[in-house]
């Protein structure tokens, strides 16, 4: 007898199977098979580990947690860390501002950070965000129109659910993009509507192309309703000049999109005088009210930034302009899934609400996130240098977010080696790497790339100290596979 | 210019508008809003606090959480605190085998709570998971075919998202049932399959009603795939018995039906030695090798039994006789949403493999559990027999669970008024109780009950110091909505 459960089936419209998400892809799973191997004894792969740069994972490439937000994580968990007599002992461990906080925010859990809190997030959290937004951009925000979700990812997810009403709906997507909004636009049967950046302009926004993009998609009957932009970008690490944004703003009221703005990279900015990172929202208002009819939607995280708390899953989005019907809808969806994890939602708060200066840890803070922050800076410059020195390999600098998109120009060989094997060219190159070194890539065609070119996405993480071996192995990788290939 | 997202849409059939959670719905809200009104000076209603039985949050209403299971979340959190340096000071404040258990899981971790772990769960939790199911039911099970879930809820929308091919397809649901199945039908456009459950039999299961749901279903045209079952119920409380399950299972065997088994509160079960609760997987393979072929999925949280960690989102679930294909394709999706929370993660290795007798942790795990236990049996009774002495109220017994779900038989003049104010006549009757004495329960007509009656669910879970005044409410509020409407 055939099994029942959907693979007997005769529906091959089932969008599920089209799900495609390259960051945990092929590669990924044999780089998954490679550490098995190299954790058997008497392997005899040419490396020692997997170097995981597909993914931006900080913690897992032994990034260090900020002190003080692991104190409050540790500190709600256990009740008796907060009794009065436990304090004399619980002070030669932690700090006094840690336990402060921590006794704060057990009691806007209702006591406990073991019971379900309101389905939008805990009040007095989502208080602390509107202060953030409020202070970050210089104009008012408020809490009854954010909402805490376990992770960026899960906030996209539910705002793409409520746009895509039919299978008529199109999404503005860039290319490349992260593969999440592929990935959800194929589980909620929306149609993607691409539009490029422009490698050669440092993965530059054109309205233009925009333009371009939504009126094609119109005249073959999709019905597009919003516009998705990374900013900073991901994987190509742009940010977008303010006057770009009020051009994409005026473009989302003139064509009536909502527009999805995903911020989780806004403290990765690594060419700050230049490149600054601008908020749509405070873009967004600074336009004045004849563009409040705007829709916007804004996504955080406190999986990147230098935080990196990837694991806990813990994220907001911010809704402008969107009507209270919609906020309400919004509301009962979450409800059913009855609230986002209590641990990220804590995590959320300290991100939003770090330690002040005269705080007892103001310091320590200070220092853990400048250190982070210069160590991300200049492992960027040093990763983009080493792959612009590779024959065939163009690589824009990172101006923010955690990940390279070189460019790498092939020789005819290997994209015919590629196709006797019914490959992409970019699958064939990073298998390889992978297979050879040890370090683990995202082909670019996971993320879309332009028609007949080669890239990959490499997270500028690995520890700083293991740099100097890591590019060693990658440039001899290279040499080879060109040499390998060569015309 | 009217707005863009989901309100302007002529698409009626948009089917997030369809959604209804009772659970936090209208009378949810309406708490909320009085709780409000309580927290302001001058409030001048009857009652001093919201007594929230409405939702089986057992933190929210005082339940300690286990303290060994809380000892190794904090301890997990700040890697300082595993610092050989600092256990002379940390073992004052925690046992020598959480702290033992926290390095373990960290490393399991890869060194940091805080980075993505596999999409499926970290491998470490998952063979603990198979090892606490082949203990429980003398079978065996296997790692790479359990999910780690972000609570049960969202491995049962996983699993559903991957039968409900299209918008024929229709899914098996009780009646009561928890409305997380009726809510993700109406997401994911399936089709609800309503069979009853009959309170005359202690809310028993009977085949001749499933055989004729499911005949009348599939005569109208639905293709019916699965069937759900609560076992302990929800809100209805009953314990399966095996022979029962048995023929559930040939049924499903027959018919060509995905079980799924919802099974979340297996530890709470109240009469052990009439009622015992029994596993569908330990009955499956109990059934021997000609029934190989029933496809099964088990969910199991974290948020109840006597740990009550609803607000770290937890569970798992396990697949039987499932395709691999399968298998690979809700890896595949889960990966799009990257990991489930690492500290949901923690807390069912926890939950699966708590101190053993000889820890150090073991007998104070022991007490904490069988106290909670024992008052949860006793506020269980206490309640039931409260109801039970209402006036035209009959309540079943709780064989398991956290529910009573009491039928209450309103006079004529009841059920005129609330048709004169466009209502349920059960939600006339849990408003009226919330306004009038501050305790929030759910209608019946959020689970769905038999046309024409009239039922409330009510957990058992506020603290037992607290019974009698809460009854003592109760009965009065009864009394009078009974003598308000009397014929």
């Amino acid at each position: 007898m055939s099994p029942q459960l959907y693979t007997d089936s005769a529906d091959t419209s089932f969008k599920v199977r089209e799900v495609q998400y390259a960051v945990r892809g092929e590669i990924a799973i044999r780089a998954e098979e490679l550490k098995n191997e190299l954790d058997t004894k008497g392997s005899n792969l040419p490396f020692k580990e997997i170097v995981n740069i597909n993914i931006g994972n900080p913690q897992q490439l032994k990034q260090k947690p900020i002190t003080f937000f692991r104190q409050v994580a540790s500190l709600v968990e256990y009740p008796d860390l907060l009794l009065e007599e436990n304090q004399e002992k619980v002070k030669t461990l932690f700090a006094t501002d840690a336990i402060v906080r921590a006794k704060l925010l057990v009691d806007a859990c209702g006591g406990s950070v073991g019971a379900y809190s309101h389905s939008q997030g805990i009040p007095h959290i989502r208080k602390n965000v509107a202060k953030f937004i409020a202070e970050r951009d210089g104009f008012p925000a408020d809490a009854s129109k954010i909402f805490l979700t376990m992770g960026a990812s899960a906030g996209v997810q539910l705002a793409l659910r409520f746009i895509i009403e039919n299978s008529k709906v199109g999404i503005m997507i860039p290319i490349p993009q992260y593969p999440l909004y592929t990935a959800t636009l194929s589980l909620y049967e929306g149609q993607a509507v691409p539009y490029y950046l422009d490698e050669e302009k440092d993965w530059g926004m054109d309205i233009g192309e925009l333009k371009k993009s939504i009126d094609e998609a119109r005249q073959n009957g999709v019905d597009v309703r919003a516009l998705c932009i990374i900013n900073p970008g991901n994987p190509t690490g742009q940010c977008l000049a303010e006057q770009n944004m009020r051009e994409v703003i005026a473009f989302c009221q003139q064509e009536r999109v909502v527009l999805l703005a995903d911020e989780v990279y806004q403290e990765n900015i690594y060419m700050p005088s230049t490149r600054p990172f601008h908020s749509f929202k405070k873009v967004l208002k600074s336009m004045g009210p004849s563009y409040d009819d705007v829709e916007l939607i804004s996504f955080h995280s406190i999986s990147k930034g230098m935080i990196g708390e990837c694991g806990r899953r813990g994220g907001y989005f911010e809704c402008e302009g969107i009507e209270q019907e919609v906020i309400d809808e919004m509301y009962k969806i979450s409800s059913v899934s009855l609230c986002p994890n209590v641990q990220g939602q804590i995590m959320v708060d300290l991100m939003v609400n770090p330690p002040k200066r005269g705080d007892e840890s103001y310091e320590s803070y200070q220092k853990e996130i400048d250190d982070i922050y210069q160590s991300l800076k200049r492992r960027s410059s040093r990763l983009c240098d080493a792959f612009n020195e590779l024959e065939g390999v163009t690589c824009n600098k990172a101006e923010g977010a955690l990940y390279l998109f070189p460019k790498v120009r092939l020789p005819a060989g290997a994209i015919k080696a590629a196709q006797d094997v019914g490959k992409n060219p970019d699958d064939l190159y990073s298998l390889a790497m992978l297979n050879e070194t040890g370090v683990c890539v995202v082909p670019g065609s996971g993320f879309g790339q332009e028609e007949g070119t080669t890239h990959f996405r490499a997270t500028f993480l690995p520890p700083e100290h293991l740099f100097s071996e890591f590019i060693e192995l990658l440039k001899r990788f290279h040499q080879g596979f060109m040499d390998k290939y060569r015309d």
